[in-house]
């Protein structure tokens, strides 16, 4: 299956950061999770049209990790695979390593 | 009977994902449902009318595959059948398979 | 009485639906009945004025059946008849027979 | 005194609709009461100026029987005299005898 | 001390009308007021700027007797006097006598 | 240190007015104090970019006496002196004395 | 790791204020502290894109000292090091010593 975003429309997959005390201890799973704000995207729509019919092209691709809006996008599931899913709006930053 | 959706509308049949455990079991019926996000285009209008009087064309189409807003469409019932109704910004992503 | 409606504003009749049981039963008329989304036009304005000053004509006419929003037209009683009243973007479809 | 509404307001008198039962029987005014829907225009402005300057005629005139929203005028009461004031939007149909 | 309005905006002195009762009976101040929606403008600003950058003249000018938005202006005290300062949107009606 | 405030943002020294009963005498400072609407222009943007890419002039500047919305402009704390700061919208009038 | 904003997004690093008695005593650290409205900016974007498709350029720059909305920024957390991440809309002012 292919997921093919519409309008400024992407998916995430969203990486949870370890959370380390202080002291460098990597916490186990069960202690409470921040909500995610870094990711990966999966898929870009092919931009939003705007009020002269022109498609405004998007500033994000297939691949690139990202920092999104904490309460920006939303939970989706597909298949048992969990996504997150905004608006290029949603989109922080870039970040490159 | 025909539904002819007006400006950017559409009627989508949604289409409810089993509940799988992770060992693979589905789930019975009764089991709290999810809301849908996946369903069939099954009506679609012609499109919404811009500021310049110009109609701006679909980017979906009856039969296609998609996903949803959850909380976008609204559920309407005709002639005993439930469909979900709402507007092209409704659609995240068309599915290819 | 002849109602003219303004701008977009549009009046309609609306139609309840039967109410049957899976088995092809009606339900008698004080079982809890659905708000209705179904209906007959019976007036239309001539057309919403846009910020150039021009006349959007109206996509549905007086006869047609319509499906419309759920919580978008108002009800209004004028000389003890029941009509609901809204604006053309609460119709979602038409309906042809 | 002379009122003359500014922009595209207009100074409504509420006809309150006498209540029949079924059977034709007029209700005594301590019933409770529907809140009015029709009126009387006795006072309309010159017109709102849109984006470019130019003044947008008024629909409605001195004299016009009118089926307005529910919710939309506020009651005002000048020396004495209660009035219903609101906007040309507020104005759903014209009823004409 | 003179006071300049910025923009659209206005300084209005309302006049609460004598309540009186419906055999002609004036009641002491003491009984409950109505808030006031007839005032005298007292300051006028000189227009407020739209997109193009003209100004758009006001339609009120000083000492004119006015009915305004019972919710609209907000009580601001200068110098120990009581001022209801609004813009032009919160004129209903200008009150000829 | 230099407050060089952006777009149409300006900093206000708040001035409180005394507070004094019918017959002139001065309230002691512990009594409640009315959220002040007077102030001095301390520091003003350069204006407000608009569509266009043009800047709109402000129209007060430091120096001023002002008028401004009593819920307009926020309370901030740089070095341990307040100011309110707010957008050019949040003046009502310039004071001249 | 290096964040690139997109639009008019940035990033800040907040300066807490030593929190001073007035007999000038700094307080520990475990006393309340006011929500910070200073910081260094860190990272900015390369603007917004308007809806004639120009970007806007940013009025601050990476290193500029200001003084931001208190509510606007919201905290971000990446790799154990806290930001706050906000837009041009946020900064009121630029700070020079």
């Amino acid at each position: 299956m292919n997921i093919k975003p519409l309008s400024n429309h992407l998916f995430i997959e969203s990486i949870e950061e370890e959370k380390k005390t202080q002291s460098g201890i990597v916490l186990p799973e069960n202690v409470e999770k921040e909500k995610p704000v870094k990711g990966k995207i999966v898929a870009v729509g092919t931009g939003k049209i705007n009020e002269k019919g022109e498609r405004i092209p998007m500033s994000v691709k297939v691949g690139d990790m990202v920092l999104f809006k904490k309460y920006g996008p939303d939970e989706i599931e597909i298949e048992g695979k969990k996504y997150l899913v905004g608006d290029e709006d949603d989109i922080l930053a870039i970040l490159e390593f």
